[in-house]
């Protein structure tokens, strides 16, 4: 028997616990949370301040109770203080009833899932009322009500949590101000597909959305309340309250302060086993980087579905002792998705940008292929354009990665190529691949093939 | 310059055509089709009886002026009687304003793209009028017009081409009676997942649709016009029409004929460049037999998607003596989907039962895993169930078939396992696949992985 400690209650936590518990039902298992609830789907808050869910308590997945029922003590409203590797122990501050308190828990095992935090630009005026962030459950709950009582919004940032609650606001009526330091929206795609999404927002709902681009907030206006924005440009912006969703970074404070080794990307370094550089402390999700599949470099990605998967790992490695089991946690592709509406757009792999920036330290020679097309038989009364970027090595034909846009069916098409990049596959592998057809889901040749067929000759040239 | 004379004008044919003609333009290019149109997707028929595609002109892709802008000469109603390799001649029957004809066309090479056609079971009386099958153009034309003055029908068959009729038919209110030989509908999959299909059509449109299962008919009633059909269990039905789709048979006499090699499955072998056995003549599309990849083995799939692939590898290696490029057609995986509504059913690789017959004569040990699961997170308004079954080779892991239904959306999630069949992937490497997520399009475990944790635990037992 040994007692695992779990520091962090949203995805990584919650799952590492879980499965920790059912390969070995003998484990005590401790689960440490800041929050007042645990176990939700963060990534469920675009929709539901959207609308689409109801109420926030359709977010929650399990409750303290569900995990009492499994044999996990879950403790609520525990916040992480320090960390002291040589004791074995983990300080909380106890923030219940209002009053603080300092407990000590000794651990076994430690599992950081201390997950990250959105970065906040250093912004004159931050503090003002009405500016929020979208983190934790309590932000969304906030960002709706204040939503259903507002005509007009601004969001810092123009990535995928900041098209998500786009659309949540463009839904609900708002005038929406985009403000985005890049040239682009959505720069996770290469320069050519992020203007298709913004041009697809622009003429959907140009009437409620205003884009503030290359510019950034360099000061909030409002003596108690916010009340607009100064962009560094000069611009004067008003609205009712303001997002910012200028990305996220992760929480390493503590684990660093106890020893915890910091990678490149500034997440936690674990091995592929999810282990720290201290023994008996391992991590899992936001907190932590992955290794990139492709590049065989560390990359961070804060994604509920990364958590989930390493604490699945984690909860089957902290019982090799005893079962002699372990799992790999191998990497990532940097793969994601969202949406605007019925507009989908996912990517995995590198686009050619990042491929051309990895080709500056690798002797890979990027080359891409793009292709706008039908997803279904013109004929088809459903039928919707997407568009297919696929990048590969020129030297080896090997695929590198894809970007898919569009109204079409574009994001089941990228799981894909997610497999074949798992597999190494080569373009001319890749165009041969026997894709189901049927004119109710694609076209004979699928979208995917046309843009293969079509790299396979960029390449040949 | 060659002459390239094509014998087909359905998929394989056009896309020979077209590519041959693309690769070089020296070409000259003559394709020939018995029908009174050519280049139209055969596919889209059953959603042109629907209704979904109001008229079957949606349904062509290239009409013969097309064609010949390309510089590819296209001869309607020209069937194809005769073909003399020695002499490098190929026979047809013109028949063209009734009157039969006899041409003589000399080819430098021959590209036989002769299709299938459905199978017509011996049955008494076959011949009377409102016996329809579905094949080409005219034969979806003419059940649309029949079905708009009718109140019920009897399918003979429970394949693909039966469903998706089905669906046609139900959509437009009609009495429907499935008369089925096997004890299953839709036997391309596992039984338990052909009763998951079986019961929903029931379960949604059961006032509709009559299934008589293990039975087939033996005699149809009626004396000009087709009145109604008895069963070999002693069943009488009545219906104002009927539709065989009992599958479909190779077109080979011909070939036959002139001494090309027939595989074992009944369809024409080719070489994976698309040679038959006889110098200077290629085939391609449902005429032909394939390569399986998985079992290596000869097998038949009459599918527009692998007709195009195979069109587009003849008309590149039509080209090699001048090009030096050829092009490999490797095989298939029998991959295959459609759907009932909003039911969706696909399937890749080898089913169980496919994989059990298989194993008789190797040394592989099939098992199986099958989940059901939402196919995003219970809170999406949108979310629905499918149920994903995988098999892979318990000895060394790997894959070997995927089948995916429900009203999830089921399809593309095959796309995914075929990429991974392609690359030999094993269960183990698969359930890691960074699949994209977002709750708009999946939950933050995919029910693909959740079936592979489920294939790996029971491989580990």
């Amino acid at each position: 028997m040994k007692k695992i400690v779990i520091v962090g209650g949203c995805a990584a936590g919650p799952k590492t616990a879980a499965k920790a518990k059912r390969v070995n039902p003998e484990n005590k298992i401790e689960l440490y949370t800041m929050e007042n609830m645990v176990s939700y789907s963060a990534c469920g808050m675009p929709y539901y301040i959207k609308g689409a869910v109801p109420s926030y308590q359709n977010l929650i997945v399990r409750t303290p109770e569900d995990f009492k029922k499994q044999g996990i003590d879950v403790f609520l409203n525990h916040k992480c203080t320090q960390i002291l590797p040589d004791e074995k122990v983990v300080v909380f501050n106890t923030i219940n009833n209002g009053i603080g308190e300092t407990k000590r828990v000794e651990y076994d095992e430690l599992v950081l899932c201390v997950g990250s935090r959105p970065y906040i630009p250093k912004i004159k005026n931050i503090n003002l009322e009405n500016i929020f962030q979208l983190k934790v459950l309590e932000d969304g709950i906030k960002i709706r009500e204040k939503m259903e009582n507002s005509k007009s919004v601004i969001i810092l940032g123009g990535g995928y949590i900041a098209i998500e609650i786009l659309e949540a606001f463009v839904k609900n009526g708002l005038k929406v101000t985009v403000v985005e330091r890049n040239k682009d929206i959505m720069s996770q795609f290469d320069p050519e597909i992020s203007t298709m999404i913004k041009d697809y927002i622009t003429q959907r709902d140009g009437n409620l959305v205003d884009f503030v681009m290359n510019d950034e907030i360099i000061e909030f206006i409002g003596t108690k309340e916010f009340e607009g924005a100064v962009t560094g440009t000069g611009k004067v912006l008003h609205a009712d309250f303001c997002v910012i969703a200028a990305g996220v970074i992760p929480n390493t404070e503590l684990a660093k302060e106890a020893g915890v080794e910091i990678g490149i990307t500034g997440a936690i370094k674990t091995d592929n086993r999810m282990r720290t550089n201290i023994e008996h402390i391992w991590a899992a999700g936001d907190c932590t980087e992955e290794n990139c599949l492709i590049t065989k470099k560390p990359m961070f990605a804060a994604l509920g579905t990364i958590a989930n998967k390493q604490g699945r790992v984690v909860g089957i490695n902290l019982n090799t002792d005893t079962t002699g089991v372990y799992e790999a946690f191998d990497g990532i592709l940097g793969s994601a998705v969202t949406s605007y509406f019925d507009f989908s757009m996912s990517t995995t792999g590198l686009t050619e940008t990042k491929a051309k920036l990895y080709a500056k330290h690798t002797n890979i020679e990027p080359i891409a292929a793009t292709i706008t097309k039908r997803d279904k038989p013109g004929y088809m009364p459903d039928s919707n354009s997407i568009t297919v970027k696929l990048v590969a090595d020129k030297r080896t034909g090997e695929l590198l990665g894809a970007q898919a846009v569009g109204v079409g069916d574009a994001d089941k098409r990228i799981y894909t190529v997610t497999s074949a990049l798992r597999a190494n596959l080569t373009v001319q592998e890749f165009l041969h691949l026997d894709l189901t057809y049927s004119p109710a889901f694609s076209s004979t040749i699928d979208p995917l093939l046309t843009a293969a067929y079509k790299l396979k000759e960029e390449i040949d040239r």
